[in-house]
């Protein structure tokens, strides 16, 4: 175990509640109640929708040019006024993962724009990626999302630009789950 | 879990008999007299001495370029004739590990030519290499080589060069562990 590791947890439990679950691509995810965000890789428990786990990790594809771009304007998660979040868990497919780092890198930010695209969203947006592919997950990322609902429309602007780009054609599975703060 | 994943369990038991245990930096790991390789993470035994877990995953700082020299060139594991392996799992530094991925290819590539040095090897040292830094594990890799016992010296002189090279000072614990295979 490492103090990076996260489940999420669905069920009837938590602080999120979950507004709506959509399948983008592949199979969707059951809609749970609720979604806690727990430490370490918890199992599945039969009381529970579902769990996602995913690792933070070092960083794959950004440049140091680029990480003190971000720096300089990312804000943290658990901001009061961001009472909304969006889960997103993705998977790539197999053409993906066979390619080398630099075809990699040349689809996602050549081609693709992701980091570029999600700096213009920046400090709205707050993130933090999980790896969990090589944890043996059915998905290869957990993505969380933070933001005021104020800037939902953006969020989902941000969302729409990622899904036109040619990355995107290497994902086969997305599901998009909202979720707003302490709603009883 | 995944099929990706592979457990080294250093013991009484399995194909490969231990014939040395060597810190190379930070502590050691105490001296079975046998290892054997599982599928899967096994967790640990009360029987056995210890227990490496890893996961192959996708190339991390390999260009297409790159590989396709490995590719043309390299050998697969169980050649009848490398009956010598070496298992060295290793770990690197935090500064390592905030780096950029440029930041990072840089140091191994360009400077460090860990790639370029691994080549003049093939096809007589094989590898494999296992990815241990996000399931948790005490080391951040674990490397499995095998080679024919006259290429020995050759093994010796390919890990020379990379502990030589800028990447190394990254490393903060380094264990080199030498087996023979279906010696009694």
């Amino acid at each position: 175990m490492n103090d990076r590791m996260f489940s999420f947890i669905g069920g009837t439990e938590g602080p999120w509640r979950v507004e709506r679950v959509m399948a983008v691509k592949g199979d969707t995810l059951a809609k749970p109640a609720r979604v806690k965000i727990a430490s370490g890789l918890i199992p599945d428990a039969t009381d529970n929708t579902w769990t996602l786990r995913g690792v933070t990790s070092n960083q794959r594809y950004t440049t140091q040019e680029e990480n003190k771009k971000l720096v300089s304007v990312q804000e943290g998660l658990n901001r009061p006024e961001a009472t909304c979040a969006a889960l997103i868990p993705i998977r790539k497919n197999a053409a993906w993962w066979a390619m080398s780092q630099d075809q990699r890198r040349d689809i996602l930010e050549k081609h693709s724009k992701h980091i570029e695209i999600g700096l213009r969203y920046l400090p709205a947006i707050a993130r933090k990626l999980h790896h969990s592919r090589d944890l043996g997950e059915p998905f290869d990322f957990i993505t969380w999302f933070e933001f005021a609902p104020t800037h939902t429309h953006e969020f989902d602007e941000l969302l729409h630009a990622l899904r036109a780009s040619e990355e995107w054609n290497y994902i086969d599975r997305e599901v998009d789950i909202r979720l707003v703060r302490g709603v009883a």
